[in-house]
């Protein structure tokens, strides 16, 4: 039973997806979760009302246990898109650390700044705020995180914006409700095992002029080397192009149209 | 220089693709590497003659980092594709452990295994062989990882194939000779930023009747929400195909042709 609106993020305190919970809660509760799968959940038993989870990084790609929820849940859908630039600090309580705390997302777009500081001491944790909580109890070590977690836990940034290139994350919010207007939408199918499968489909999205804006590619995991495709295009619930796609995939789900909100604060 | 023929692989000792690499060796020597990077600048730069990274597991999808650098390293080929079934074990020195290390990787393989044995003090570190020796050192921590590992630290085993399901993964062995013969192949492409690119491409391979295995799209560092495509196909290099791909492609790699060595062994 929904008690009240309510939005589970992924946590902790501190976290990206907190800070894009933040951006559109309004007076809604906001209750982080310790994984994407647990906010999944929790939006399918009705704890919360809405989710806030990643789905991609312009860097890493997408966030495969986000498109893995959408595709075993086929009740859950996508409302709205926030897009936000991922600008990482790294911060310490300490002057003299040698050993540096982050979720690996993080660490793998801060490869060139480890390496030409030299900090190979680096230890893998679930979230940057997590990281930020480590960093906070030991003034030997450093976290890679937030500003917004770098401040929660009371740390010194260090150098700001340390990542490799422009790092922008898109973040999904989930409900039990499919919306069908937006200026986007989302797709996830799988395709019979025969010559040709994906080439028909992306056909049908040519002949009714939709525009895909990406695919992604994951393993059905009962089945080695077979796969299912998300996939996102320009454009709301399109009933034609529905019907036509039936035709061609084996299983369909629609996930949903969808605004997004882009949001450029570099700072909180 | 390349002194002799050697094979690096992604370490430590004991690691899964160590295993793959013992299989093929001969009497190459064998070099374990910190990250998959490292295995291909080692082959970069003559260190090694080959290399032998993993490319995907059956659960949880494709290695970035080997599509990465099969992309941004122009000169690296696919010589040979061999598959292993990952079985896993948990391990420790301790009869009561509170605490598991292990590859991000193996711990996504054992949610179920986890969850059921309410084990959640989990910590991600660079390898299922690093998690051994971390176990080594600690009665009260155990070690998901294999059994060849687990024996080289001395751990005891507690249960075996921990795994949630049917685990493969499939590794390359890799140099600078591009091979041309093989019952596969493998192609890297980018597409220009207009409607219906992926679809024409697509309809190059199935004009040539060259059935495609899989493909996997992964982002453009540079440019945000831009991709490049990883592809494999049935059959071996086809001049034919590959010109007309040129025609519908904004960059095209062709990474090599290659046979597929199966090993069915479950204990080493």
């Amino acid at each position: 039973m929904v008690k009240h609106s309510s939005i589970c993020f992924l946590g902790p305190l501190g976290s990206f997806s907190h800070h894009a919970a933040a951006l559109v809660a309004e007076n809604r509760e906001l209750l982080p979760k310790v994984t994407i799968t647990d906010v999944f959940r929790s939006v399918d038993n009705d704890e919360c009302t809405e989710g806030l989870v990643p789905i991609e990084n312009s860097l890493e790609g997408p966030v495969n246990e986000t498109l893995d929820n959408l595709f075993y849940k086929e009740n859950i859908f996508v409302n709205l898109e926030i897009e936000l630039p991922i600008n990482l600090v790294i911060a310490s309580i300490g002057d003299n650390f040698d050993m540096v705390y982050s979720h690996s997302h993080a660490l793998q777009e801060c490869r060139e700044y480890l390496s030409r500081r030299r900090l190979s001491k680096i230890i893998p944790v679930e979230s940057t705020s997590k990281a930020a909580e480590m960093a906070s109890k030991d003034p030997r070590s450093a976290a890679i995180c937030s500003e917004m977690a770098a401040r929660l836990y009371g740390l010194k940034i260090i150098d700001y914006n340390i990542q490799d290139n422009i790092n922008i994350t898109r973040f999904f919010l989930i409900s039990k409700t499919e919306m069908q207007k937006g200026n986007k939408s989302s797709m996830i199918f799988t395709i019979p095992h025969i010559s040709g499968s994906l080439y028909h489909v992306l056909g049908k999205f040519y002949e009714e002029k939709v525009n895909l804006s990406m695919i992604y590619s994951r393993p059905l995991k009962n089945i080695p080397w077979r796969y299912y495709f998300y996939i996102e295009y320009e454009g709301e619930k399109n009933h034609k192009l529905i019907e036509k796609l039936k035709g061609v995939t084996t299983s369909l789900y629609f996930k949903g149209s969808y605004e997004k909100l882009s949001n450029n604060y570099t700072r909180l």
